[in-house]
């Protein structure tokens, strides 16, 4: 009955990938040779192959093949008249006269049953004659008892009494009592032993053959599932052995499902899913695992665990350190099994420790629990084994459609690799040392997932530190989503080419030119280079917010985050994005700082006609109401809509202090508090932006809000307060943005002297505050003080005519002094004649540069464009609005912002720190500000003519 | 030869504390009765104790018991003739005939001869006869061999034989083969059986002695080491065996040295240290480790490690996890042993896992491993067990003077729970809940140390999860460091007593009131709070800075960190400093905007008198150079000597992003990057504070510098700039910040007149930059502008005299608008006689209360008040500095960035977060900047009748 040698000694040299291999037969067969020695006078003398050839036992046919689900059963859960199969772990029925056994793993004779070994490997039971009812404790043997027998048919000691039992074989020729006082002996040249019958060698005459298939195929595990088509090596000669077995089934049915599968009792473990092309696909991507996932839940792995011996021990739970084998603390291990959480956790590990806790291979066969209660179902994970070899091809790392799927597999194996004996120290040891569980999610409806697939990568290692890693990922097709994306930015992009072009029209109109020439084209990409990154900034955003609201909130499992590669594509967008803001912001800070502006100075001398005295030389006209308007002008450059820094500090406060950036980490998790005693998983570009994004939007948003709304209306608004102050001392602003185009803010004092003592300003602001005056508008009886102005060609010929000697004052002058005072003169005329001549154009005394006032269409203001063109008549368009704002900072609150935002993120993409990005962000504000403000001062000196020593 | 029992069974009932330890000597003697059975028919009959009592083999005498410190042998160190004594943990001699097992722990005898055991515990050979020349394989018999001897004076097996050894008894009146078939049978009332003779046998009888009494030590162990003084329960019994031994030994020794010691092959485990008084604090803190100790070694503790049937089981080296149950990864684990790193550990471990985990429990005798590479030594820990109990008092929990220091530990004991059986489940479990070693370091040398004394706290826990704990403590005595820093406090305290006094008395001077009433005392209280407040900071940030330069840079150990609850008095200092400087800084603000100001215009009206012209009307001075002089001196209000934003960035970008942060840490190392993967321990709220403090006090002053070195001269210059547009527009301000104190800008133009178009500004502005007009000082040919001003009381009342009607001003009006009207031009009125008479007094026009101008003493300076009272003429104090600045931000930088460092400190102590801190800190400079602006802003209104309109 060598049953357990067949199955083993088919072919027991010549393994080619791993050099200990047949050392390992050996060493696995000492101990069952050891054991099997006795039996070896009531054996038979099959060939090894062909037994396990002809084994057919009873075959149930395959499984439910489509899902490869089984149910959950361990040994407890088989009936009395069950044992538990490990082949197929399942609950299979004892033969006639048979219970099972303690252990519950095989068969056992009922009471007053003697046990007969058969070939099949299984037992049979006879009846024991009347005279001899008992059984020995083995139970192949009936015996008589001296006293009573137990319920379980053994001899019963009385008390004091110990049980003794021994088979003794007649010798002939010998006196009874030497066998007993000497060792051994020889006689007839026959060895003769005397042998302890013990329920060692009933379990191995009734599982030799069971374990044998289980041990060549786990020799099969050891050497990575890998084959070379010749039957030389275990897993050939697993798949000849196989495949004979194969044969007896239908072949219809075994080549239209997944080929190799399981079926009951055949005795080979299940280690392929086959060879057909596309298997891999079909089998991890068709068909979603019959229930619902929820984020709330846990993974459920459950592993049938079997020795190097092919014995199953136990069913063990994945999880703690079984499958994990770099160690961590409790709570942080359970991450890797609470669904939705990336996970990742390497170590490197001493192979001392590694020899220490892992003395002998222990093979796993994983499972997901389905759950269902009492009757749970089983789902086998298919198991990708990287160093695969096919015939010398390394299959697994090739495409999916090559895969080789593969059951069972080995976290260490130190055995392998021992030399000569079990006690000599190992050459070298196999470790898993990369363990990956991928989700595969399909985008259908919610909660579906497909069976999740294991990755293991082997490595041979000598005796050093090895890394270990283990990780579980979740995956989903992101096609769909990205397909998405570009679409969006296509049709946005169109969108923003229009408006682009419309932008540049407006701007042709605005400096009166109609000519299209390289600087159009230059303008044109300009614009559309903010407007492309408005649509790029949208879209990220967008798609950021998408996954961070449906991704933390959801239940059940519909969405999951694309995986660190898969964001690439992402991070080139807000690349884009930022690249493009940084154009546009920097396109309209070279505009602002070179915009045209003139005070103009309503204020005449006061020369008191007192009758009969002749006109005298007047008092000047003080310059200070000027240096005044000027100084506060110089310092609304560069207020904003929002405070930076208190923007800055707001969002790191809900960042890194309320925690919201563990928001970003990449988990379903929607909680702002971690533990330092859990698993933090890695963040997420994609949520990172996302919220910070978000966050700095909002933020600003309400900033603006509360700026616009509560802080300008309640406490103080610079721009109002500044044409305020245009009124008071008398002096209108006019800006020219561009050619013909600009602003206009009306200054002209209600009382016509505002150069005068304390008293009577204070007089004329408690007039007015009394309405004893008149309005402070352009048109009489308006308050409206400020426009947007198109200006004729004519009149911006004259005005460029007369400031003419003011834009040689910038250049520098390498002439004598005496020629810089004479400059300084024409300059000081220059500054006379605009002033007089800009108030005659306010006064109508220029009849062929005259203007009209009227409001702007609604549709006008919408695009951002004038319809009616100035040809005889300049346009000023009423603008409560103060659109003049939007040559300083505060009229363009939105490009900052999002330039910010951008930056902000930027940075953050890059460190993964959002302090730094803080910090950073910081810097950039306030070099960007000193920046425009010492240009934009530059620009006030030459177009005013005011000493920047005034601008303080 | 049941010596096996006799240290057993001396007292096998009544144990108080633990109530399943009865059932323990149960399990426990369950295998050694069951082998012992059989020897019952060659044993003795000695009663139990007595046996041990005369027990007397040879004692060496007492150890090096000043050091208790042994050299480090294991088994396979002592050589051939020698075996390893688990109780002394040493080599021992073997007897005659004798030679070492192969364990290593026990002698056998040579080849030849028969083994004899004797009621010594020990053995002895005898040789074997010529007949019998072999051995059986226990060695207890000589037998003849039917071949020829092994080597080891064996049976030889021919080839194919297996070797069997039986020794069979006579038993009369039986046929000879019928024991053999039958299991057992009774024979007078007499029961015989067979028994295989076994290593098992031969092992009890030679070490049973020996591991009795090291079984009954585990069991005191198991009790917590707790005894009542009865010898009723384990560690009574222990006692009372060890006091009889201790009275062979001379009772002057014995008394001499730490009372309880082990002497080697005495076979009871070492305990006890003894319960003389005072006992603890000599084995802790006399004598240090005889090594010195370097930040860059790691703690080499070794355990012996024995089982609970007292059997020693391996020298262990300690650290992974054999004494820390929670698990985590091996670098974070192996942190405990980085000598100076604070280490805590803490977890939940559910039972089911201990029960697993740790079927029977093992016990550590932890010694510290001195070094020494061959001959290396061994220093014993002392361990306390913080649940022992003497008499019923938890003695361990009370004073150091009562501890009852310990030996040997245990860390789970799920034996002595278990009910009737060894296979039952444990009803109760008890776990070493919390271990912690504790590091005292002595304040002489570099790297000595005292013993590390371990605590174990143990718990009984039914069956759920349990909370452990595994830390280790460094700690050193801080008295003498909190006695030199109350020390400094003290002196330094006693000095600023002395300075706040002068500030009063120089405050008295300057509002020119000779009394001491409340308000002086009040005055007083106010100073002296600001110069506790920087006592308090000094010492603080003192201290902590010592800290983090001395901890962070030692190589050797000198000074170790204080243990948080040490520290208490640190984080009391740093508040008392923040509580005092905010005080200190209310104080300064409310001064600064209850300043008097006013702007004296030197414009007269343009009254060009041609000849023959009768006097006219002159046109009106212009009020704008006013507004724009009271406009900029608004808007210096809050400017400081650095950007308090830039600060915030900066500090926060050292800590949180370069990771100075880091260097708070409880561990020696000065690094700023850790890896996740180590062990980060606990932050020292001193460390924190020294480094935040001493970070932000650093970016501080190297701003300052900046600002004020490089910013001031090439950028720009406020405080400059404010004092040339005052020379430029003819206005001199005159700031009165006591009653007869203040400063005063002199605001002349050189011109003459400055109410001016802008020809005459620009030329006037080129006339003074070629020098080709007077000097703007008050002095003719001086360029000083800037005074401080002592002003006689006559002075003071004239001004207050003039201003009475504008203090009214600020009442508000319940009356009608005429009246308000009315006030309106008294108010103007005011204006200008204080206009004009403060124009006088410059002009010394007012022989009764005019003014000299003088140099300020350098003495006068340094102290800060004046030494000559105005009592005839005012003083006029030449002021280079701007220091009138003091009534601005700008003055107070030193007090605006201790109070911003305190505030920063302060935040972060409480909440263990810079960010948090930064955020808070800006908030808050935020809101005390738009206070100081809001009062500022409403003071200079009041003061000077500018229009609040103005101010923007």
């Amino acid at each position: 009955s060598s049953q357990a040698l067949k199955c083993l000694s088919c072919s027991p040299q010549n393994y080619k990938l791993f050099p200990y291999i047949p050392l390992l037969f050996t060493l696995v067969l000492v101990p069952l040779l050891l054991s099997e020695t006795p039996s070896l006078s009531r054996g038979d003398s099959d060939s090894g192959l062909m037994y396990v050839l002809n084994f057919s036992s009873s075959i149930n046919g395959l499984l439910n093949c489509q899902q490869f689900i089984v149910p959950y059963k361990a040994p407890t859960d088989c009936s009395a008249e069950e044992f538990f199969d490990i082949s197929s772990l399942s609950c299979a029925r004892c033969g006639p006269n048979q219970q099972r056994s303690t252990t519950g793993l095989s068969c056992i004779c009922i009471t007053g049953y003697q046990t007969l070994t058969t070939d099949k490997g299984s037992i049979t039971c006879q009846l024991c004659p009347s005279d001899k009812p008992a059984v020995t404790t083995g139970g192949f043997e009936c015996i008589r008892c001296p006293g009573s027998l137990t319920d379980e048919g053994n001899c019963k000691c009385p008390q004091g009494s110990v049980l003794g039992e021994f088979t003794l074989y007649s010798i002939k020729g010998m006196k009874y009592s030497d066998p007993l006082l000497n060792p051994s002996y020889t006689h007839h040249s026959v060895i003769h032993r005397i042998y302890v019958s013990s329920v060692v060698v009933v379990w191995l005459q009734v599982f030799s053959n069971l374990t044998a298939c289980q041990s060549l195929g786990n020799m099969c595990v050891m050497n990575m599932h890998s084959f070379s088509g010749l039957s030389t090596d275990a897993c050939g000669l697993f798949n000849t052995i196989f495949r004979s077995r194969a044969a007896l089934i239908s072949p219809r049915v075994h080549s239209k499902h997944f080929g190799h599968s399981f079926s009951r009792r055949n005795n080979l473990p299940w280690l392929y899913y086959g060879d057909e092309p596309g298997l891999a696909s079909r089998v991890l991507q068709t068909d979603p695992v019959p229930i619902g996932f929820s984020f709330r839940g846990r993974n459920k792995l459950l592993a049938a665990v079997y020795n190097v011996r092919g014995e199953f021990l136990r069913w063990e739970p994945v999880g703690g350190s079984n499958l994990q084998l770099c160690p961590d603390t409790t709570t942080k291990q359970a991450a890797a099994f609470s669904f939705g959480t990336a996970y990742q956790q390497s170590c490197d590990l001493s192979v001392a420790k590694l020899l220490d806790t892992h003395p002998e291979p222990l093979f796993y066969d994983v499972f997901m629990d389905l759950g269902g209660g009492e009757n749970s179902k089983l789902l086998p994970l298919p198991t990708l084994v990287y160093n695969q070899q096919y015939n010398g091809r390394f299959i697994n790392q090739e495409s999916m459609k090559n895969w080789y799927l593969s059951r069972r597999m080995f976290l260490v194996d130190t055995l392998s690799g021992r030399e000569k004996s079990m006690s000599s120290p190992p050459k070298i040891i196999r470790v898993a040392s990369s363990v990956k569980i991928r989700w595969l999610v399909p985008r259908t409806q919610e909660g579906q997932v497909f069976p999740p697939l294991m990755t293991v990568t082997y490595r041979d290692v000598p005796i050093d530190t090895q890394a270990i890693t283990f990780s579980v990922e979740y995956e989903m097709d992101q096609n769909e989503a990205r397909a998405k994306t570009d679409t969006a930015l296509g049709v946005m992009g169109g969108v923003a080419v229009l408006y682009s072009l419309l932008k540049t029209v407006s701007w042709k109109r605005r400096i009166a030119s109609p000519l299209i020439d390289v600087e159009t084209m230059l303008k044109f990409l300009l614009f559309y280079a903010g407007d492309l990154a408005n649509v790029f900034f949208a879209v990220t955003v967008g798609t950021g917010l998408y996954w961070l609201i449906f991704y933390k909130a959801q239940q059940f499992v519909s969405v999951l985050l694309p995986l660190p590669a898969q964001e690439e594509q992402f991070v080139t967008y807000i690349g884009c994005a930022f690249a493009l803001k940084a154009i546009q912001f920097l396109h309209k800070l070279i505009l602002q700082v070179s915009v045209d502006i003139f005070f103009i100075d309503w204020e005449r001398p006061r020369s008191k006609a007192t009758t009969g005295e002749p006109k005298r030389d007047p008092s000047p006209v003080s310059i200070w109401r000027t240096y005044f308007v000027a100084n506060e002008w110089n310092e609304i450059q560069t207020i904003r809509k929002i405070s930076p820094t208190f923007q800055i500090m707001a969002v790191l406060f809900f960042l890194e202090v309320l925690g919201f950036s563990n928001l970003a980490l990449r988990d379903p998790w929607p909680t702002l508090e971690r533990s330092a005693q859990v698993y933090t998983p890695p963040y997420s570009l994609m949520l990172r932006y996302g919220l910070a994004a978000t966050l700095w939007l909002c933020i600003g948003v309400l900033q603006v809000i509360f700026f616009t709304v509560f802080h300008e209306h309640f406490v103080e608004d610079k721009i109002r307060q500044f044409v305020d102050l245009c009124s008071i001392s008398n002096i209108s602003v006019l800006l020219l943005s561009h050619r013909c185009f600009g602003y206009y803010i009306h200054g002209r004092s209600v009382h016509g002297h505002a150069d005068t003592n304390m008293e009577e300003m204070n007089n004329n602001l408690k007039r007015e505050s009394e309405s004893l005056c008149g309005q402070r508008g352009l048109l009489p009886n308006t308050e409206i003080q400020t426009f947007q102005v198109s200006l004729t060609n004519r009149l911006r010929s004259q005005y460029e005519r007369i400031r003419e000697p003011l834009n040689r004052r910038s250049r520098p002058s390498r002439l004598m002094d005496a020629s810089s005072a004479n400059q300084f003169e024409q300059n000081a005329r220059a500054y006379h004649t605009m002033n007089h001549f800009l108030g005659s154009i306010i006064d109508h005394a220029h009849s062929d540069m005259d203007y009209i006032v009227k409001d702007k269409l609604m549709f006008e203001r919408v695009i951002g464009m004038e319809f009616l063109e100035p040809s005889e008549k300049s346009i000023f368009y009423n603008d409560e609005a103060h659109s003049f704002s939007d040559v300083l900072f505060y009229g363009n609150e939105a490009t900052l912002l999002i330039f910010d935002t951008l930056f902000f993120c930027v940075v953050d993409l890059g460190s993964q720190s959002f302090v730094l990005a803080a910090v950073l962000t910081y810097v950039q504000q306030m070099i960007f500000r000193l920046i425009r403000n010492a240009l934009g001062r530059r620009n006030l000196v030459n177009k005013t003519l005011v000493d920047d020593r005034f601008l303080i």
